[in-house]
């Protein structure tokens, strides 16, 4: 069955790049976040400029709501068509473009996977470091959108630190250009760092432009077992307090700990109460030098096993339960439903607590892991959808883990995004004047609020 | 005298902080950028976030422009209230409210001295990078509207890259609060990363919370003397092949080696074409090694002469002349007109023979240096404001450069800002389409345009 917009579709761009059966319409319904799902009209996998702003025009006469999409690994609903309309994928505009290694920048196509960038980097000696945990499956277009963060980000920030430059197609389907390849430009508003954490509603990017670093030269890597959570907290402020700023430093708590070992049994004493996953990396010196300091970090703040990689193996060993906490933990019950706030760093043991008390309050499951160098954890609840009291009881407990998170002077989102499912939140976060002025620039972009509506701002534009 | 508005504001925020005598006016009628100036009707040097919502509100009531300004060591012209009205002074507010030495930030009021946060988290053993020119001068709140660059820029990035969270208060006397010391957060439009840049335009700080680092262990500082100006750019490239990253990479031409020498006396051959000062920092043992990285890509790019620094002492000795270049040309003719271009860091070469054509083309006398490493250079114009004829030649040499650095993929600003003085270039680099955007964005946070008019945009504000 092909509907008239998918038959107008096809006319523009070509047959092979318009989905609009049952089943495909089902398939870019959702994303990687739970109960919330929408079917678009029609669903066009664009392969160029061309087609971008032939869509994006059809969609201007007829009224519809565009949503971009990437690979759809998102967290928190942006790539779901809530309003309908038109999907527009950027999976086939995945080239990359130019690896300018004289001048340490790679420009790609929107489509590329997160993991194909570092592998192509990394051949030419040169880094870029954003590595979010859907890395292997995740685009560049929606790591800019989103601002995703990842595991180094810690010692080497997150997306929009590499972002130097974008193309992008506003709702009308007029192209912008924004930035350079200059790592210094200042000309005009700092739009294209604005447009990292936008989450698709401000343009639908067709080139992005991202610095790159020497690779670092060596790494080394440490899985520090506790027998109380605060205690590895503890660590976390001693190597702070020791300067020492690891490239990763993971934490996952005891519920994600067994849930881990249930499913891939690497060992993992059942018992422990916490562990941290922590690597340092740079010049052989430093990593020399500062592993000494983990291991004095972690010694102080009572470790209960230090284990330390021998090699390259082994730290991929270690790195096997952080890369498995999400997939261990989705495995339990069949919703799975993760969060991402961050407080300031030396507020991780409140947090925690307060998570802890969540669960207890509303008898849920809770695992927690993240990015205990950011301040970023993500509690995970594992429930059910279809039990309809247990969600609302969800829904209570993260209420009370967020409004804890703001009053820490902490954040709704440390790298998922505002989205659908964040959206109530933000203006107790922001005020409500900053959500107006949000609006106001939202507007001005696309004032008839078609592009990725009903993200962002709790209520629909006006 | 005093005006009836310098009598109301004086009602508003008490006596001693309102000045709108002749000689008060003047001073505050233009800041470094040459050939511009404008008196504003008063001045108001606010203490308090009570006075900046009173003089925002009756700016309101009487229709007034409202100029933000710091130090007024800005380049771009940015502080200049080209539309008259009140000139709303931080220089009070210069409060280090809390350096967080367990969470690596630093709350500041915006009339803090860049250099004295500099000394104070360094007594910690804490870095805030940004080290622009003026530091000693200038303001954290001016940096962060300039998103000011400086020395550091190329391996540590610039003032945005540090603001985590801004306290502003809107045109309508409003106040917003965007962001929070979590070094994450992408709840929301990033709004913080945009107002870096913003020109003061967009709203007055009068809260700002940077980001921290350590601070680097140790230093090596090189100076080296070349023939030929494009050994220099070779040792550029050559440092970037070999994957390294100095913290400093600093540019003289023979015109600026010469004033300097003339100014200072310190011994700088006369004959030399160009010199590079580099430094790198961090561990000891990193230090060693790229200290032996850069001697070998010196001698490789056939350096004439290379001075080591053995000690801190003579460090300095060497910071001597890149910190005395503006200074030193500064002596030579009445007017100097600084400009900013930047380019990709390979095109370097081409932009250096276009500023040398430039000069030969309309019988002026430039000197240019800056931040090789970046890209970015100061063509530096000898001049004399009263010679209308010359300063006609100027404008053309300069409209010669922008047009070439626009050409390589550069940029018109490295991080001075748009201003009034880049105001009429920023079209050709950005579209017309990027500055009706910007235009409405400006709207969306000041629909009457009243926050420092007459800035960034060519045309004033519709």
């Amino acid at each position: 069955m092909t509907s008239s917009l998918a038959r107008k579709l096809e006319e523009l761009v070509g047959r092979g790049k318009v989905f609009s059966s049952d089943s495909e319409l089902l398939c870019y319904s959702y994303d990687a976040t739970p109960l919330v799902s929408h079917r678009p009209e029609a669903v066009v996998r664009v392969t160029s400029e061309q087609d971008i702003a032939a869509v994006l025009e059809l969609a201007a006469q007829e009224g519809l709501p565009v949503t971009p999409r990437g690979s759809g690994t998102g967290l928190s609903g942006g790539s779901v068509p809530v309003k309908g309309g038109i999907v527009l994928l950027t999976t086939a505009m995945n080239r990359i473009i130019e690896i300018d290694a004289d001048d340490l920048s790679v420009t790609v196509e929107p489509g590329v996977i997160t993991a194909d960038l570092h592998a192509a980097v990394e051949e030419l000696g040169l880094f870029y470091p954003p590595d979010p945990g859907s890395m292997k499956i995740s685009t560049i277009g929606g790591n800019v959108a989103e601002n995703a963060g990842g595991l180094r980000g810690l010692k080497y920030g997150i997306t929009g630190d590499y972002l130097l430059s974008l193309d992008l197609f506003l709702i009308d389907g007029s192209k912008v250009h924004y930035g350079t390849k200059c790592v210094k430009d200042v000309a005009g508003y700092n739009l294209t760092k604005f447009l990292a954490g936008s989450e698709g509603t401000i343009g639908f990017f067709s080139k992005i432009v991202l610095k790159l670093i020497p690779k670092p030269r060596t790494k080394k890597t440490f899985l520090a077992l506790y027998d109380d959570i605060l205690d590895a907290a503890r660590t976390v402020s001693a190597l702070i307090a020791r300067r020492i700023i690891p490239s990763t430093l993971e934490l996952m708590d005891s519920v994600t700990i067994n849930c881990v070992e249930d499913h891939v049994h690497i060992g993992l004493p059942r018992d422990v109460a916490a562990l941290l996953l922590i690597e340092t990396d740079g010049h052989p010196e430093v990593v020399k030098e500062e592993a000494a300091g983990i291991e004095a970090a972690c010694t102080a703040s009572r470790v209960r096993t230090l284990r330390i990689a021998k090699d390259a193996k082994e730290s991929e060993e270690l790195f096997t339960a952080r890369r498995n906490a999400l997939t261990s933990l989705a495995r339990v019950k069949p919703t799975t439903i993760l969060e991402d706030v961050t407080v300031p760093r030396p507020r991780i043991p409140e947090m925690m607590e307060t998570i802890r008390e969540a669960a207890a309050k509303f008898s849920l499951r809770i695992g927690t892991f993240g990015h205990a160098g950011d301040g970023n954890l993500h509690p995970t609840c594992l429930t059910d959808e279809r039990d309809r009291d247990e969600i609302h009881r969800v829904e209570q407990a993260y209420d009370m883990i967020f409004q804890r998170a703001i009053s820490l002077g902490g954040t709704i989102s440390g790298e998922h995004g505002t989205g659908i499912t964040k959206s109530k939140y933000l203006p107790q976060l922001v005020g409500p004047k900053a959500i107006e002025v949000m609006k106001r620039i939202k507007a001005a972009f696309d004032p008839e609020g078609r592009l990725n509506p009903g993200k962002i701002f709790p209520e629909p534009m006006e």
